[in-house]
Parts: structure tokens; sequence; C-alpha cells
């Protein structure tokens, strides 16, 4: 498999971790050392697997449901490094929760490639998408 | 000069250009290739330099003073990639306007460390400071 293949593979499993709320499925995505770094949208930055699993699991005990449909997805692989930007879609059944810009990074490791930072922030509602036009119930 | 002092002279150079809203000096800082990014707090992802320009021209004509206090500051190197992770403290002479969570990728070229991601995204007013006691001036 080519690296960015490999990259997206593994970009996947982070996802399905974070929709199956699955804390051991995300321990095995991540790189788990103590450079590890994830920002999850409007929190404050959780440094080193501990840190990061403590969010994760916080996360998935609020118990939201959250389908993601990713968007506008790049990869770039630097030698032992790859970076992939995108655009979270985040879905709770039929509701429409909101954008997530997210930048994550991974490491080659003998094992594969690993994460070693996640980055979300909120794409602002202004810039998602036009207000419904309800001009024609008045 | 070893990697980590090059790497944060390049962050120091962004942030002097920010603060000068100095839009030929952050030019000069980013790596200026198609595959960069650039993800400013609550916005779309830019991507680009033609795009990221247009941004930050965009920041630097809204005319609002802003000065940067660093925290936390980290700073990794691996090959040819860095990455700095930081908190933003932003003042505008001297009111406190809020907290940015930033991530940056640097790459080495034949010029120096340049950048080609910038990932900022506010860190929640709740997660910032408590609430000042007023209790004593009930």
């Amino acid at each position: 498999m080519d690296d960015r293949a490999a990259v997206l593979e593994a970009n996947d499993a982070f996802y399905r971790a974070f929709t199956r709320r699955d804390l051991t499925g995300m321990r095995d995505v991540w790189a788990g050392t103590p450079s590890d770094v994830c920002i999850h949208p409007g929190w404050e930055i959780q440094r080193g697997w501990h840190a990061i699993r403590s969010a994760w699991a916080k996360i998935f005990m609020g118990g939201m449901e959250m389908r993601f449909e990713l968007g506008e997805v790049t990869v770039d692989v630097w030698g032992d490094v790859a970076r992939i930007v995108l655009v979270e879609n985040i879905w709770s059944g039929r509701e429409f929760i909101g954008r997530v810009a997210a930048t994550k990074l991974l490491l080659r490791t003998p094992a594969g490639w690993r994460v070693t930072l996640h980055h979300g922030s909120p794409i602002a509602q202004e810039a998602q998408e036009p207000e419904p036009d309800l001009s024609d119930m008045n």
C-alpha cells in the first residue's frame, strides 16, 4: 500500500473509533507518545496520551451520537511525517451539528502510520450556509 | 543555529509580521506553495499562498491592533518537518481579547524554515479564566 493510502486508512480508523466511541480503537490510532497533541474545538491543548485519553473518555461518555461526512480532504507526506487537512461535517442522527476544520499529523512507525496531532476548530455558522429563506411563510 | 532555535526564530518573525500588519513580512515567513494551509479561528480552510495572502490582507485591513503573549510553546522536529504548538494570549491595548490554540508546521527549505500550516482555534471563554469574584461588592 502506498503512503497516501496508508495515511487515509489511519484517518478512517480514527473516525471509525470516534463514531463508535471506541477508546481502544482510538488508542490504537495514536502514536501514544508524550509529544502527542490533541485540540478539540474550543478546548485547552491536551498534551501526551494520558491527557488525550481522558479527553476522549469525556467526549465518549458525553453520549452524543455523531456521524462524520469528510470533505476537502488533502494528504501531504514529507518523509516520515504526513499531514491530513479536512472538513468534518458532523451529524447526529438527522440533525446537522456543524462543521469543523481539522488538521492531523501522522508519524511513520514500525507499526504503521500513527496520529501525533489532531486539531479541530469550529467553522463559524455564518460561513456555513445561508439562512433558509422564510419569506414565503410571512 | 540549531533547528529548534531556527524554528522559534521563524515563529517570532510570524508574530512580528502579524503585530505590525506587515504583509511582506508575513509572505517571507511562509513556504509559499500550493499546499500551504491557513485556518484562522472560525474561518474556512485557506489553501495555497494566494488564498492565504488574501485572508491576511483582510485581517490586516480590519485594523485591530493586536499584541500576542505566547504561552505553552513546544517545538518538535522530525527530519525536515517541524511542529510548533502554543497558546496565543491576545491583547488589544490594555483589553484582553482572548486565547487561541495554534498549531504550526514548518518545512526546512534552502532559505531556512518556512511555515506551511497555521491553524488557530479559539479556546472557549469558560476554559479561560474564572469569573471575577464579585461577592465583596454585594
